[in-house]
């Protein structure tokens, strides 16, 4: 079970490989003590500036050789200016509780997609050996200069046209995440898009393409990675098993929420963002409800919603912070990251051929 | 793999439960293909008068000695008037279309309750080896006089909360039905609950009752059955892969509409039965879109559609039929139960240990 096509290509002695969740979860602390253990360390770098980026990569090159970096890739989006002022009315009362100023500044269309070619940019030049794509797929001239500078690239798909299209691409992997995942979903092809579970999604997707399948979405331990080696996933990608590790930068009031979660309590949403992403329900959440539908898009609502989760987060409020998180928190483990490989590597070795 | 927990206690060869699809389509063909083939076939009785059950079963037993048999347990449900009024109002364009009348015979809460008791009854004096409930669980004197008759008991869960319920109950397995499942969704604890994934769900009811569990939803073969082995459960139940078979009683026109479909267009919807169930979009779906929320409770929605869905199928028109159907429609094939079965658990005996 353990050296397969997603080993060898990736160059890891384990197939695993934790989820680039954005927002100062993947230091480095994280991302090194996962590729030192055997999986694949990424790096969330989808609102990290060149700079950040950079400076991160320079940092992590001396504690690992092996990483990746996830990237967002720009949507096309429109200043709706009813929207954003009804987003910020409906944000009013927790501006009022934390004394915020509204944010002003919006982000324009050309901001947006210069950071990601700087982003691009820092990619090639740091020759990063893995880059992965969320909410869409390189245009074919980024593709060309990544595979220039050696570097392997990995996709997001929700349903299996979206892996195909991945794959004529020439991307070298596809993640297939289900309805089961934390976090952002990263449809791209369709916006409306009903999710598909796991055990459905990969089987799926694996009969139509040949590159490695990678299957994202509720696996937390052994008996998640063997089920989805089972189904024909070549490696998975756990995220809330590892953000709730030792070593992971999340706040602390996150991986409490997390341990204390059950999966009943986990909702869907684009209240924090503008685009659909899963996690704890909350007050926030609940107050938003309402107003789901008519909320600006990624990643206008984003902004909006920043100054509040950062004084959330500060206050140890977490009626206000985005928590994230799959479907499966009652399996979620405060323990470091050496353990929690090591126990699903030789959980899943008892179970599969 | 193949002997365990549950085989013994049901008395099969292999972990394998054809699901009890209500309405027509669990004829003695299929149900007693499946048994015969080593698996555990279900008559789904939720619709049935307790002659029609008593009938079916007292032929069954001459072409199979262990099957079981599936019934709805009654919620309770209000009549509201301008509920059923707006909703005969909606069906109005398809009442013209098939020139059929409006359906007068709403079901009291009085008939309702009584066919459940009068099924139980059947099942108690039939001594059918195993009876299995959706919607809900028995009281306990229900439970007592199946026990007594040495019947053995099933629940169906779509939460960690409603496992434990079920397990409290003394029944002796549980369905874990998660979010990728094809038909009515079994909930019961909460009404509005949202789904779990089965890599979710299976493993955080394992961890928390010690009955065998038994995984539904988006599983079509060897993969499907290896996966959920993995996850903990002791047994699949699989409808979609059975409703496609050439033993099945579904409507051809049913069993076209999954081969040719694909994952994107299964959808969950209220406009049938009054109870969230999923399957392939279709015109009807779309129509009662905008009423979804406003629609009259299960059974009395399901009543009023009776009549569309009739003369649908009788004219092929598979914009009016309800097509319940998985997530998985492209891993569907036409073959034989016994084809199905063997190539299952051939496929995932060569997978796990």
């Amino acid at each position: 079970m353990i050296e397969n096509q997603f080993t060898k290509l990736f160059n890891v002695e384990y197939p695993i490989i934790q989820a680039p969740m954005a927002g100062g979860i993947t230091t480095n602390s994280l991302v090194s003590a996962v590729s030192n253990a055997g999986g694949l360390g990424m790096i969330g770098a989808g609102y990290m500036s060149p700079e950040q980026l950079r400076s991160q990569v320079k940092e992590l090159k001396l504690q690992t050789e092996n990483f990746g970096v996830n990237l967002f890739v720009p949507n096309d989006f429109s200043l709706v200016e009813h929207k954003i002022q009804a987003a910020n009315e409906a944000l009013v009362s927790v501006q009022e509780k934390y004394k915020l100023e509204k944010n002003t500044s919006i982000p324009t269309k050309e901001s947006f997609l210069e950071n990601y070619f700087e982003q691009i940019k820092v990619v090639v030049e740091e020759k990063i050996p893995v880059c992965s794509f969320t909410f869409g797929v390189p245009t074919k001239s980024i593709m060309n200069d990544l595979k220039r500078a050696g570097i392997s690239t990995v996709g997001t798909a929700t349903t299996v046209q979206e892996a195909i299209h991945i794959e004529q691409l020439g991307m070298d992997a596809v993640v297939a995440q289900g309805y089961e995942a934390g976090g952002h979903r990263g449809s791209f092809l369709k916006d409306k898009q009903r999710s598909i579970g796991v055990m459905s999604l990969v089987p799926q997707i694996v009969d139509h393409v040949s590159i490695p399948v990678i299957a994202a979405g509720g696996i937390m331990d052994g008996r998640g990675l063997a089920a989805s080696l089972c189904l024909g996933a070549k490696a998975v990608q756990m995220g809330t098993a590892f953000l709730v590790t030792e070593e992971s930068g999340a706040n602390h009031i996150h991986k409490e929420a997390i341990l204390q979660a059950v999966e009943e309590e986990i909702v869907e949403t684009r209240a924090f963002s503008g685009k659909y992403a899963q996690g704890i329900r909350n007050q926030y959440i609940d107050i938003m409800m309402e107003f789901e539908e008519d909320l600006p898009e990624f990643p206008i609502q984003n902004a909006l919603t920043q100054p509040m989760r950062k004084a959330a987060a500060k206050n140890k409020d977490k009626g206000y912070m985005s928590l994230w998180a799959g479907q499966s928190p009652r399996l979620a483990k405060y323990q470091t990251v050496k353990k929690l490989i090591g126990d699903t590597i030789f959980e899943a070795t008892k179970l599969i051929k």
